[in-house]
């Protein structure tokens, strides 16, 4: 094909979910849009998160123009860090979602180095060829935005993560005229999420759980904790309402609930009534039937505040029988054995635990489009090109079908991560393959400086080594059956002292755990690589990979 | 409490899925209630299947006067070579679960030294002061009991698993009368499966699935991959007299598959139309649209002939575009991953996928009681005490509160493995603890002499050691970064150069890997796994714990 085509490169996102980037290249000028990671798999172990390759945008480092963000989810903003040590680009995102990017950056010192741009539903901007005007959608999160990009071959329309919700609770609405704007004006190509393609008809409303909540804030007689995704800022603000209008104070635990709530609220997106928020030291001050605690930790994530109140391990947030645990959230597949592990242990403790097992009621809604909303979308728009974005190889392939049996669009066409596609006005075929792939990342404590991750993660074989501390661990007594084994490879620092040292720290963290810490393997392997880590760095400026390895004898 | 008390003493299966296994004890006479296994937690490497800790059988061992089974699924069975290499006591089991026995013992070369005894519905037998009488349940598997035993104190019931299934493929009907007759003679006991807990309602009968499947062969054009548990000796039947019906010859793949359709032939479970089977070899003659094959692995399992099938690396099992397959079974929590790689790698073959996802009608149904069901039983036993068992912490503590919601039992009681409860005619207590947990086992091949099993699992570490692979794979290019690293612990045979020649097998077993496997690291890491068991076994006679280490750069 000509020089005249438009490149469309899928960095990640396309064969997996998380860790969401796209490329845009036109010629010499390479447009990225969003910036995402993932968590890692099960069999990766030892890694804190997993972030695209970016080697074809370093490769080309000179033609990249910026990033811009459809929304501020860890996967479409998480990799950023990473990204921008790398490459020093402008950032474009709006203005909920930037505020989120602050944060990121400023933990990885990397904030005064980077231009970040406001942009807004409405308002075109232009990067090198590319004129971009974001269309304000919905989502689980808020301040979501789809991109209608002008190139010189057509419009291509990117829908980032959406859906048609007719009643999002701050009454920003799906901006359906602006898609049937573009849509009369014809469309190139359209780039959709394709996350619940298996979904048949219309995912409900934000709002539609409020009936739901409302009734288990009616019927709760203790402590409430209500806990969510700390970036479901509508369920955080249906949350407050409720706790205002039953008369319950609220405590906020656990950093990311914290820190998103303080943006929420700084930007308008919730309304706290004066004396509503209690410290969380003050739990006590109140009956139990006048507190909810907002808690962070929905998927069972080792060192959340929720899984350490649910073995008895928080300073505040303490369970007592009769309280109520309400997980606002779904169980993210892959998570399920953590979860349920925190809601047994939640069980011991005589809570009641109220989670989405289809049989609690709507306590909990997608964010992204069912069906009907994504063929309403293809209906809006009429493209020619129809590519599914965002889900396993199966999901885009279901997504494709979906459009193509509508008879809309010229060709649905089925890419993934690396593939180059390249589209004119008349065509568009896959042409080739860039490098692309998983980067695995051990991010390190918040105070690194992220230039070092690239190399880190890099060198981390070659230079820092692996240390493997092996436990022995009685399941039911939680005993350890002897001293912990530290088994190094390629781990320069390793003086037999200093070993020595490190098996008496790993030894002193299992000391420090509870018998129920220690049943939980997920708890402990996490305490245990934390602490050790902190240990090796302080005593020998190395970052070696620490993978625990639990055998039950 | 006094010496005349019965104790109930859980050994596995209270407190997760899975290694069913529980003691009656009455003074100095122990009977065993199933002896199962269960499959390990992604957190334990390298390691087989996980067993019930049975020391407390083992200090008892004089006690211990035979393992009585409900039915023949691995949770309830598969623990026996282990058991039996321990104690050697008699096995009761019905037809059909023996034969599945004796397979196991077969290869465990346990046969010969193992007294199995044949049980019947409605036939009573003794054990030491333990009247038992098993009565027909119906469940996903077929010749299924649950246990009325009649001791000193009263009569207890033990359910097994058990759904109430009024017209299994069979005919041989749930005996409802059986169970009224205990009752109105008056229960003191009543151990109850609690898998299904979370399920309002029934569950449908094993029959129901019928329709759905004939439609989807009507109208699959090419070949039919039909996967199902093995042991679904229904489902199985139902499979090949659709195929039967539908013009297909059919073709089996996968040894469990093999073996357990052959069991279920001779035991006249499964009826076989003479013609109907061909050899796996001869699927290449028959035009696609006249073959089903019935194909194990519906877990994503990485060795099993489906997950090989696609990855096009099955010598007969190939799938071409088309082509559909059809997973008759449900995605057991924790295999998701697996499951949906598996379905993946069949979509990027171009085969219709059929799965429970929720949108493919009634393909599956559960072998457990539902709460209605489980209301029933209760109803017709009117027990005195109610005691959960089969399930997480949460699932028993529901269960407890259902049966006590019904006010027909005196008390509901928890327990978990190792408690001991202790039970006369007026009261049921708590009264103390044994020994009780999970043991890890790394069953070698098939031609391992079982009674090294204990010794090899408890020595593993202090004597054969760990033997850590170390490959650093690129994901996207499937491209290994290095020669792999041996990493070694205490595994005494490690002399350089053979460590040298291990690395080589290791290399060897990556080259022969597709560069789609080496993407799907649970079957990449199964195969090299096995490929350096064997090799190390060979050349040094000794059995490390091998658990591959796999990184992304």
């Amino acid at each position: 094909m000509a020089h005249d085509n438009l490149k469309i490169i899928p960095l990640g996102g396309l064969g997996e979910f998380g860790m969401n980037c796209m490329a845009l290249r036109w010629k010499d000028d390479i447009l990225v849009i969003d910036a995402g990671l993932m968590f890692p798999e099960s069999e990766l172990l030892g890694v804190d998160i997993v972030v695209p390759d970016i080697s074809y945008l370093v490769e080309n480092r000179r033609m990249v123009r910026g990033i811009v963000l459809t929304h501020g989810h860890e996967d479409h903003i998480g990799g950023l860090p990473w990204i921008l040590s790398e490459l020093n680009v402008p950032v474009y995102g709006t203005e909920f979602t930037l505020a989120y990017v602050e944060g990121k950056l400023e933990e990885h010192k990397l904030l005064d180095d980077t231009e970040l741009i406001e942009i807004a539903p409405g308002s075109k901007f232009t990067i090198g060829p590319f004129t971009v005007e974001p269309i304000r959608v919905t989502h689980s999160l808020v301040d979501c935005v789809a991109l209608a990009i002008e190139t010189p071959v057509g419009v291509v329309v990117h829908t980032g993560d959406f859906k048609v919700d007719l009643s999002p609770p701050d009454g920003k609405a799906f901006d359906l005229h602006k898609f049937a704007e573009y849509g009369k004006r014809g469309v190139l190509a359209l780039l959709q999420d394709s996350t619940n393609v298996d979904r048949p008809g219309y995912t409900p409303s934000e709002w539609s759980v409020k009936p739901r909540l409302d009734e288990i804030f009616s019927r709760t007689k203790k402590k409430l904790f209500f806990s969510c995704f700390s970036s479901s800022i509508y369920r955080m603000g249906i949350a407050l309402d409720l706790a205002h209008q039953h008369g319950r104070k609220v405590a906020i635990i656990g950093r990311s609930m914290v820190e998103s709530s303080e943006i929420a609220q700084d930007l308008g997106y919730i309304n706290i009534s004066p004396g509503l928020i209690i410290n969380p030291g003050q739990i006590g001050d109140h009956a139990p039937e006048n507190v909810m605690v907002l808690i962070s930790g929905t998927q069972g994530e080792p060192m959340s505040a929720l899984s350490r109140a649910a073995v008895d391990n928080h300073k505040h947030a303490r369970i007592s029988p009769g309280d109520t645990v309400l997980l606002s959230s779904r169980v993210i597949p892959g998570n399920e054995k953590s979860i349920y592990r925190v809601i047994d242990h939640l069980c011991r403790r005589d809570a009641q635990v109220i989670f989405d097992d289809g049989a609690s009621g709507l306590i909990h809604v997608s964010g992204h489009a069912s069906q009907e909303e994504q063929r309403l979308m293809i209906n809006l728009l009429r493209p020619k090109f129809f590519i599914p974005v965002h889900g396993d190889y199966r999901h885009l392939k279901k997504h494709a079908e979906l459009a193509k049996s509508m008879g809309v669009v010229d060709a649905a066409i089925l890419i993934e991560d690396g593939d180059v596609l390249e589209v004119n006005a008349n065509e568009a075929r896959k042409t080739g393959k860039v490098t692309a792939g998983r980067v695995c990342i051990d991010s390190g404590s918040s105070a690194d400086v992220v230039a070092d991750i690239v190399i880190r993660d890099r060198r981390h074989l070659s230079e820092d080594g692996i240390v493997l501390p092996i436990l022995t661990i009685n399941k039911l007594s939680g005993k350890v059956e002897r001293l912990p084994e530290l088994v190094t490879r390629g781990f320069v620092g390793a003086d037999p002292a200093m070993l020595e040292e490190a098996r008496k720290v790993v030894g002193l963290t299992l000391e420090n755990s509870s018998a129920e810490e220690k049943a939980d393997y997920g708890v402990i392997k996490e305490k245990i690589r934390i602490d050790l880590k902190r240990y090796i760095q302080k005593n020998t400026s190395r970052r070696p990979l620490i993978m625990p390895v639990i055998l039950e004898i």
